[in-house]
């Protein structure tokens, strides 16, 4: 079989493992009586299932592997940090934040649910991720308590929301190549930064490794930021708010040679047999989409 | 010194060290660099800061008393329940939710800071209140995954949230008796249960002891319901989801009677000796305000 369609199948296999975890545990939770949570959580399962990439959990379930973590034992902590995700995309999706119709092609939770639903299925998902934590990991004190300020600190106002609100106050003023990277580090980069960290303690890496895995995290994370603005670069020109718009194109297409090189290397750092690993690098360095 | 005054003062000093735990680690917070992360941390203490009677970190603090818990040990968990109380109160003035302008007589949160900052205000929040778990109780497995299991379960689907999403859509119909107290258990009744037993599992109470604290907590949030229908009764009238709309003026008063009276037995199952407690039912069944 070609070695592109068989590592294609086997991060299919890990996407598939994390919907299937997130559906039925979104499903089989017990809820209190009344239509109107039942329908919070279609609301819920609605944006949670709505077949992404589900890029940071297959992340979590690849690197646990690397120390011979079962999925049965990510799988919690993974699914975790996709419902902190869909969280924020159903918030961000708000008309008081980027009034978005669609996403993934269908329509984006408030205008299927209600702003007010929407808004409630963002909270009550945050909510729920730290109920897996707790639920799954609470045999370990050094773990429940450790995964839960990670998840806390990369989605809160030290991470995802402050990079969202530095985003939201950015104006129309040119950002630095620094500034930019700091944006993009709170707003995406701390929750994929901590999906690799997070799975990687669980599964026992020294703490050396860890320190490598969380640069290769964060050069992951930015990487997917820099291929962005390259795959925008016609749609959107030169952005404020953009890696082209500060480097160019050309630039911008090094400087995503040389974060995806570095991002390797603290890979290789850790193993050097880890060929999913690096197919996402390779991957997203040469996407088109 | 009349032993009203007393008491007020006694309870006076735990709301302000409510306040001043809360105020300290919301400003001492290490965060980002960043003019819009230090605008958001200012709309998060400004609600977090804005004068309310903190009645459930208050009763954390007196249950833990009990038990002869310091208040440096129950205060981070009693002021993770204020951050989620607070929260929930920043989203419900959102304009998709309640659209309200004011709050405890000042601009609600997003009068002042924008829509899309009162939003990640609280869900800033709501985030933070895991991480002043995971920070203050990691050094006992148990009680870092109970107390995060109890928050996230009150603060939820299961709970607050849960409560809420009956309440948007429970329409123009009357209510039933057990339908609206299963509403007040969730939207506000689970947190205040819970302000109360995470104190008591913190100061080390018995099971017995607990389950009656659960239900001294459960009996004070709807005795809360019931006192605040009674007050609110000339004001909008037959509501249809207020006890004085299906028990009428005088049924709610004996009613909030009775649930006072078994509130306060559950109490003195614990103890008999527990007179700020006592007072906080006795002040709610009789309140003018």
């Amino acid at each position: 079989m070609d070695l592109a369609i068989q590592i294609d199948q086997e991060i299919a296999a890990r996407t598939q493992a994390v919907n299937q975890f997130v559906e039925k545990y979104l499903s089989d939770m017990e809820l209190p009586a009344g239509s109107a949570i039942s329908e919070l959580r279609k609301s819920m399962l609605y944006s949670a299932t709505n077949g992404g990439k589900r890029f940071r959990p297959v992340l979590s379930l690849l690197v646990g592997e690397l120390f011979g973590a079962g999925k049965e034992r990510i799988l919690p902590f993974a699914a975790a940090v996709e419902m902190i995700h869909t969280y924020s995309l159903i918030h961000d999706d708000l008309p008081c934040m980027d009034n978005d119709d669609m996403r993934r092609g269908k329509p984006t939770n408030h205008k299927v649910f209600g702003e007010d639903f929407a808004l409630l299925a963002g909270d009550a998902l945050l909510t729920e991720a730290f109920m897996l934590i707790a639920e799954n990991y609470g045999d370990n004190s050094f773990l429940v308590g450790h995964l839960t300020r990670l998840l806390s600190s990369a989605a809160g106002i030290r991470g995802m929301v402050g990079g969202q609100a530095i985003d939201l106050r950015a104006g129309d003023k040119q950002m630095s190549l620094e500034e930019l990277t700091h944006l993009h580090r709170l707003k995406t980069g701390a929750l994929i930064r901590v999906a690799v960290e997070g799975a990687a303690v669980i599964a026992g890496a020294k703490p050396t490794e860890i320190e490598s895995l969380k640069k290769f995290g964060e050069g992951l994370g930015l990487a997917f930021q820099v291929a962005d603005d390259v795959l925008d670069h016609g749609e959107k020109g030169q952005d404020l708010r953009s890696f082209t718009g500060i480097l160019g194109l050309e630039g911008t297409k090094t400087y995503l040679k040389d974060v995806s090189a570095s991002t390797l290397a603290e890979l290789h750092k850790v193993s050097a047999d880890a060929p999913l690993l690096e197919y996402l690098i390779s991957f997203n360095q040469n996407r088109q989409v």
